[in-house]
């Protein structure tokens, strides 16, 4: 594995995670690698945990790309490391500890919180930790299956301490393309006009000084197997077709569409899977996260071009793409997420953001990240980058949680992260709701009608109904009801009520 | 005025206002000049109200840049013409009917507008009825105090009436810069590089057999009077203005501090007449509006460029302006609104926002439209393009409303304009709360102790407590109780409860 590192002066930095852990000390501020589950740390983030575990008592705060994997996020909220995290998480043991209130998560916008760091909004990074696959002559580091914020932490970070990751070689090579924005006053256009663009360097440039450590290791990504595409995904998917397929109708949209954002999750996969089968060709991807199902287009022919900040399949395809990285290198560009999720980007190239809410609401507004108002899930993630800026911002989700007895479909979201202002689209299974230039109490219907359960429509009318009678007209609402149904879930474990 | 028109041809579309009206028929879409009561037609409006007032039935959907005035959306309003408004209005004639139910409102970003008609999302317009200063040689639209959407409304419309309005003189050619943006995917960058920076034309392009009506008219813009900077406006300008040398002695600002955007009204003039007593010089605009305070600070010295898309002073100050609009011209571009508020533009300069809420809440979301959740107020104008984009997200308002009846600081807000993702600094009279890398449970300590009035401050703390007891501890919250300040106040005219 020494010759990863091209750079001879740099092999004396070889160390164990164990040495390498020692330099992270009680109340720093880590900045790491990693965006869904996709080139994390691992050997060191396991090495520090142990010594908590062994007594020491070392508090930290962390900040990554996006979510991490449990030999980071999972084993520090289990011992007790987490103090605060930033910007976004997964993680089911983070989002418990966060929701027993022994951290402090800050939910913030994955294109801004790379810009606001170089702003120095926040704590600047004490440490990096960037797992990469190999280090260049001059001592740069060539990243591996993510970029996310590795730019901005070597950048701040005092010291870095890189992961080589015998898992992915040294083909990644070329992979990526790695530029950082100057700061207001002195930013200037990002010249990319076209998905495939590129506009900065094959690695992160590091100066040799910061390396205080390099840990090799052979750990694959803790990627999640993928959820199997029931009736109602598949029905959401051809949903959407039809919707593209009338927009092309309408001249509103190419042949081959427009660049595509996906979020993560069995949703994107559903409507992407669909895409293998639709007439759709030449397709684009401006998106954070190229999952499994884009993999599966290149492999169909279908894709011209895709960006992202990472890759983020299965196990097994990921082992697919480690294998054929050279490949997919001819359709691929890996960014920093603050360009692959950049506003001047989405805007400039019509991105059609397609995300996943957990709840909507009969007047637009969309909840990504609480349940029932008070409980984080995730996190915004890059949805709002997208959904603020897109052509159209796309929002799909199942109409019924828990076996019915949630709806996805509620008089008001019980917390808001996208507003009447920046949605265009709902769909369910039942359909899809065009809000496009309607006022909110016609939202309301086409909404109800198009989108929501059969269980929950008439208790929907009903509401907007009543709540006509006794509001102002714009957005006709029961503010002692409005919240009733998560209460009622709260109390009796089903939004329905008692028959 | 003839000699207004420089195409001697179109000399002949010279007509009544009276019969230039007759080109409007019931059903149509119109879509006209005026921002912010800037230069928003006013005799063709008039006359077509009065056909209605004499027994005629027309419904119209009308589409502006903002808002108008008394004599287009006010008298529409009372006449029932307008059947569809978007995407902004700030008439309480409008308003009262849209709450009443009896037109359809859609609040759309006036940024994004514009971009939205150009794809064909809404209805296209029929007619175009423009304010303007002249008619070029090849019958191009020399525009007045504002431009919003009169490009994109001549591009679409089947035929356009324009107002020449002698108010304004022939000095005004060479204020405006308008370009209009291609539709993906032939989008490219947009040039401007800083505030001052031109990229189009001192016109707007209108084919000449378009133009199917020539009025002329002198009615003075309906402007409002400037409210009195008391001395609750007077703490929060001063708060404001801490803020901003905290944080440029923090080197996160230049001594002259980057682009500001302020929004229309008193809390903003304040801030900008606190600035003429401050030592910042130098100061550049980006911004929708410029209001009088920033033709002050340009008598001043203080300015060095103001971008905007309308001039929108007091009666008095605009008389100023148009006297003086060649001095001004070295220190003013006006574009169309697409351009002044474009999140490209905005990222990019890193523009201060500054904005008003109707209210804020402890976990940092923000209401800027709609009173107790369901009445419309005015709607969110520009302040999401610059406050999702800018490099601050700056809202200030007084602590309390009527009379200390209702806390501007709430549990949550009744209506989500802009999500807690997007707020940096609130400011009230009593200080101000920086939420950047804050956990919403750190908002709420922070928003609470800084920013609320004594009178609701333990009512917060309470609230908090309590919710902390009951719920999960991201954002703590009863849900019972949640929006129970908005209906007390319904109920009984106070957000304070009975004692």
């Amino acid at each position: 594995m020494e010759e990863r590192i091209l750079c001879e002066e740099l092999k004396a930095k070889i160390m164990s995670a164990e040495d390498a852990a020692l330099l992270l000390k009680d109340g720093m501020t880590v900045a790491v690698s990693g965006f869904t589950l996709s080139s994390y740390p691992k050997a060191v983030p396991v090495a520090l945990a142990k010594r908590v575990e062994n007594g020491e008592k070392i508090k930290l705060s962390l900040y990554s790309g996006a979510s991490t994997g449990d030999e980071l996020d999972g084993i520090w909220a289990d011992n007790g490391i987490l103090n605060r995290r930033l910007p976004y998480q997964t993680n089911r043991k983070v989002r418990a500890a966060t929701n027993r209130g022994e951290l402090n998560f800050s939910d913030i916008h994955l294109g801004v919180f790379p810009q606001n760091l170089m702003y120095g909004f926040y704590k600047k990074p004490d440490i990096a930790i960037v797992e990469a696959v190999g280090i260049t002559n001059e001592g740069n580091i060539i990243p591996a299956n993510s970029v996310g914020i590795i730019p901005q932490a070597v950048t701040l970070a005092d010291q870095v301490i890189i992961e080589i990751n015998a898992e992915n070689s040294m083909d990644y090579y070329g992979l990526h393309d790695v530029a950082m924005l100057p700061n207001p006053p002195h930013r200037g256009v990002i010249p990319i006009l076209n998905v495939r663009d590129r506009i900065g360097k094959p690695y992160v440039d590091c100066p040799k000084e910061k390396i205080a450590a390099i840990v090799f290791t052979d750990q694959p990504d803790g990627h999640r197997k993928a959820i199997p595409i029931t009736e109602t995904y598949a029905k959401m998917a051809d949903h959407l077709l039809d919707f593209f397929d009338f927009e092309v109708k309408k001249g509103r949209l190419p042949e081959n569409l427009l660049p595509l954002q996906s979020g993560v999750g069995t949703v994107s996969n559903a409507v992407l899977e669909g895409m293998r089968k639709s007439d759709f060709e030449n397709l684009e991807f401006f998106t954070e996260v190229i999952q499994e199902s884009v993999l599966n287009l290149i492999d169909d022919g279908k894709v011209a071009y895709a960006s992202g900040t990472s890759v983020s399949p299965t196990p097994d395809g990921m082992i697919r793409f480690q294998k054929d990285v050279n490949r997919y290198k001819d359709y691929i560009v890996l960014r920093p997420q603050e360009i692959s999720n950049h506003v001047e980007l989405v805007r400039r190239l019509g991105v059609i953001a397609i995300n996943t809410p957990l709840e909507i609401d009969i007047y637009g507004n969309v909840n990504s990240t609480h349940q029932f108002g008070s409980g984080i899930m995730n996190g915004i993630g890059g949805s709002g980058d997208f959904a603020h800026n897109g052509y159209y911002s796309i929002f799909a989700t199942p109409s019924t949680a828990k076996d019915g007895a949630i709806s996805s479909v509620v008089p008001m979201v019980s917390h808001v992260d996208h507003t009447e202002h920046d949605t265009t689209v709902f769909v369910t299974e039942y359909g899809y709701a065009d809000l496009r230039g309607l006022s909110p109490k016609e939202r309301a219907e086409v909404i109800i009608e198009k989108c929501a359960h059969p269980d929950y429509k008439e208790m929907l009318r009903d509401y907007v109904r009543r709540a006509a009678q006794s509001s102002k007209l714009q957005t006709p609402h029961l503010l002692k009801e409005a919240l009733s149904w998560h209460q009622r879930f709260l109390d009796t474990g089903s939004m329905l009520p008692d028959e």
